[in-house]
């Protein structure tokens, strides 16, 4: 493993860990948080739609409640913020229409181009069910969660994605279902407590590439 | 945007682009491909279960009618490797069991501990449908996808993500049923043909952070 790989982002893949125990004491620092939602806003998406919306948890309250709708999980809280990256519960005609505006208007001279590809993207999307739309926002909102994790191990700031929730209850408490999203998956950003962390000292372990990977010549 | 990253992410991030034409003739090298290679296998998923294949298709024949079935678009074909991800169709017994084995092997007097959260695992994943399962292991390969793409464009190799594809028929043409296996989603690895790709010149369009995100304080 990482024997091709540039020296900072192998590093940057070796020191991270999903931590499963952080110290509150030792908050992240706001530039920090703030590169890593820089890295989330710059993924790549389909058709550069970008369907969802990441919230950043800083209040105590709402972490709390949060907390238990996560199985108790201590990073809810034990980090500087908690991102919840919301999917949009399906895609719509307005949605799209904002989406060929903003480009519209960034990119003179475009709009009927943008309009016929995204008239082609409604005529796919629009008659498909609501949770097969949800799944496709929801595959986007993961790769800006790639992105943003392995930003933050390359200015060594620690992170744990998170599935272990109740979407339900998370989308509750966010007052998520008015605004058509949907509770996707967690990124908490803090600092790990080595000592605590029953993971910190294992070794990483990842599939051979043997078995992940098959070349066909 | 890009303010708070340093300075090489942030210009990886810039350089990158979904490259819309490929030039053939200038083939990326195969020390780079390892290393987008490393990064998929780093990439983390939940629960440590890799729940997905890559397949490093080079073969040219493979690569034709992979293109036939992708709306006939270039990169297929004109890249140096086409990746294709192709997720766990369902979680299985045996496929979890296999996960349990690797790690217990990895980290020598864990089996017990491993054997406990598995077990719970399998309680949660076993009994839901295929394709809820399908969705999870598919969101794990676009964790994968973005760290690939980011690796690719810090090193300055271009990549094109593609969803556009007929998923059964490039499942047919992989023989990927036979493997309990559903493409996903395509990694393009080539180079940008400046002059001929029309995406090329344009300014990255990416929502306003105060759209894509919500401070909760």
């Amino acid at each position: 493993m990482l024997d091709s790989l540039p020296a900072d982002l192998s590093d940057a893949m070796q020191w991270r860990y999903a931590v499963k125990k952080m110290d509150p004491s030792k908050p992240v620092a706001d530039d920090d948080i703030a590169a890593i939602l820089d890295a989330i806003q710059m993924a790549p998406t389909s058709s550069g739609v970008q369907p969802f919306k990441v919230f950043d948890v800083r209040n105590a309250d709402l972490r709390e409640k949060i907390r238990a709708a996560s199985f108790d999980q201590g990073q809810v809280t034990d980090s500087t913020t908690l991102l919840v990256f919301a999917a949009w519960d399906n895609y719509t005609e307005t949605r799209i229409d904002d989406v060929v505006d903003h480009h519209a208007d960034e990119r003179p001279g475009t709009r009927e181009a943008l309009e016929g590809y995204y008239s082609n993207l409604k005529g796919m999307y629009l008659p498909r069910e609501a949770e097969t739309n949800f799944e496709h926002a929801a595959r986007q909102a993961y790769i800006a969660l790639g992105f943003g994790m392995l930003t933050a191990a390359h200015m060594r700031v620690d992170t744990t994605p998170m599935e272990g929730f109740d979407p339900a209850a998370v989308d509750e408490i966010l007052g998520l279902k008015d605004q058509n999203l949907r509770s996707t998956c967690f990124l908490a950003i803090g600092t790990r407590d080595t000592d605590g962390d029953w993971l910190a000292p294992m070794k990483k372990v990842r599939k051979d590439a043997g078995d992940l990977f098959e070349r066909l010549d």
